[in-house]
């Protein structure tokens, strides 16, 4: 019987073969739990080796041998380094086993530079590469049990929304929202997708503002953006709202931005690109003459890591497949005054058209 | 005047012509907080450069401008790079600029494959080493702010104990007790330095056990590993406890146990390298006959980071020096039974001894 992990390993020595790869080294994080189940965070040296042609190991330190023994996927040959020893020790005479010196290897994108530096020490004969060009195009086109993780990553989302606009009340600091939100998140057994970004009135301007101790005021725009995660997938949406009342500017600022999403939402369609979505909604921000406002991309991929491939952005000519989910979330800030972001997760149906996986964007700014 | 960053800058600036150096490059995380007082996490590039001899400037993607603008050590050269052009765009003339194709370059030991295998494609002459060589030993010796921030850090983790203590009830879930430790921390207005560790009876014997669903059940042995961050400094102590009775293994374990931790206290004394206090700990293991199960280093230094230099293990000649601060946190794990580990943060003060951060541990198991 062939499991989820094996169709997966299969897949991936499929793209090596194709890539000139002879082994991935792949360190803690998504690209290891897509392919075993397993991860272990920690400061210390632990892989997965996936060799083109023999069996996958695990090298580990002694004091995550038993966890990495129980990994999901069943890898069976795992190589124990002790702290005294260190872990180029294992490593070293594993690599000649291998025999990695001579090969091109493909290195976790995230893996550490310390790391990076001492394998390319200990293998001075090999190409080091990235593995995420073998994993993510596999990643990116999600399974139907990974649609269904997202599916539910993103109806746990929403369900912080109501939580989200009660707590944005006239004089609650931006903290106090960002609590509320994330105490919402663990009493649903969730883990936050990442810290929840609340910015309100001119902190919104930056699309990554630093939540802090700034007290809500009536009259300010908040933009409100978290996500839960569920069974390892995350979720993540924007929104934004006026506070007991919205300026003239704000209304018209917001119509913009919702216009703009739904014409990315509109721009996912059969042939269509990644860049060709950024493109649309670019187009309706640009011609109502705020061009020079909307500072990032229009979206990036999600799965077991909150930001991957696809990325939306221009200059990215990959087209959308079915399976591939991302968020579309255009923006307009505006220093000294406020910001405005929308946005919703969206996978790429059979038919080549989006499915919003998230409740639909208020068509007009909210008051709460 | 001089201010704290840059004394700093002008340290790790003699460090790097010792060490060869032309430039380092620095990602998020802590090196750059320590040197700037500024980070900020996300997947884009974003980086501070300190080349030899002139000023310091970042790299930093367009919605992360206006918080690099005001980094605290007031570094006023950002360049910026926009999601359409990619960050390649901004680094490549900036290297021709400084000249650093032809230099020895310091990474950040944290930054990601993804920019190291980049930026040796922009900088194909460059020799590439660890900014941490430079930056480590400057990091490692904590000065008087650094220690006051340590303090409060490991009173605001002390703080926790007594609510550790009262969540380790028969039939409350391992997860349940982190969770009462982690509103803690909130409520006092602090983050967590890590996920709180809680492992109950036989899962105590994975030093770094995943905290799960398990219950607690009377004459359990419980480890409580967890920590309170202040001012962007870590906290970091384990305690381990029983569960309404003690078995005279579980008290026999805990009695060497402390010894061993008491033992690692006491070598640091004037003239010892890390090495020795890793070797008193683990000789009071070692002689009473548990030398196997105690299978990780003695400890870690701590500061910006939770796991930083110097780290107490064997094979560390690393001279103890006045401000290091570090854990001492021996163990012992007994698979199919249970895990006992005992940690404090201790200091080295100016006469060579160290001085505990945080409360005494108890010499014998505590019943909870």
């Amino acid at each position: 019987m062939t499991n989820l992990y094996e169709t997966r390993l299969s897949a991936a020595r499929a793209a090596m073969q194709e890539n000139g790869l002879n082994a991935l080294v792949i360190t803690p994080g998504a690209a290891m739990r897509y392919l075993t189940g397993f991860s272990e965070p920690g400061s210390r040296f632990l892989a997965l080796i996936v060799p083109a042609e023999q069996p996958c190991l695990f090298v580990v330190p002694a004091l995550n041998a038993g966890q990495a023994q129980r990994n999901p996927a069943g890898v069976s040959d795992i190589r124990v380094w002790d702290d005294a020893q260190g872990w180029e020790s294992v490593f070293g005479p594993l690599a000649e086993e291998l025999t990695l010196d001579s090969g091109s290897i493909g290195l976790d994108d995230d893996m550490p530079a310390q790391f990076v530096l001492t394998l390319q020490e200990l293998m001075p004969n090999a190409s080091l590469n990235l593995a995420g060009a073998v994993l993510a195009p596999l990643r990116s086109r999600k399974d139907a049990g990974e649609l269904d993780a997202l599916q539910r990553a993103a109806a746990a989302t929403d369900a912080l929304i109501p939580v989200a606009y009660a707590a944005c009340r006239p004089g609650a600091s931006e903290i106090e929202i960002a609590m509320a939100i994330q105490q919402a998140i663990a009493r649903g057994g969730n883990a936050d997708s990442f810290a929840p970004i609340v910015g309100a009135g001119v902190n919104g301007a930056s699309p990554h503002h630093n939540t802090g101790t700034t007290q809500i005021k009536t009259g300010d725009v908040v933009i409100l953006d978290f996500g839960a995660m569920t069974g390892g997938y995350h979720g993540d949406i924007t929104r934004t709202v006026a506070v007991g009342t919205a300026s003239d500017e704000a209304k018209h600022v917001y119509n913009i931005v919702y216009r703009a999403y739904s014409a990315g939402v509109a721009a996912v369609q059969p042939g269509a690109a990644a860049q060709d979505v950024d493109a649309a909604t670019r187009k309706v921000i640009a011609d109502a003459g705020y061009g020079d406002y909307f500072i990032h991309r229009t979206g990036h991929g999600i799965g077991l890591d909150d930001h991957e491939t696809p990325y939306i952005l221009a200059g990215n000519e990959t087209l959308l497949q079915p399976g591939h989910c991302f968020s579309i979330e255009p923006g307009i800030y505006l220093p000294g005054k406020f910001g405005v972001r929308l946005e919703n997760i969206v996978t790429v149906l059979e038919d080549g058209t989006a499915r919003v996986l998230n409740e639909a964007i208020p068509p007009e700014i909210m008051m709460v």
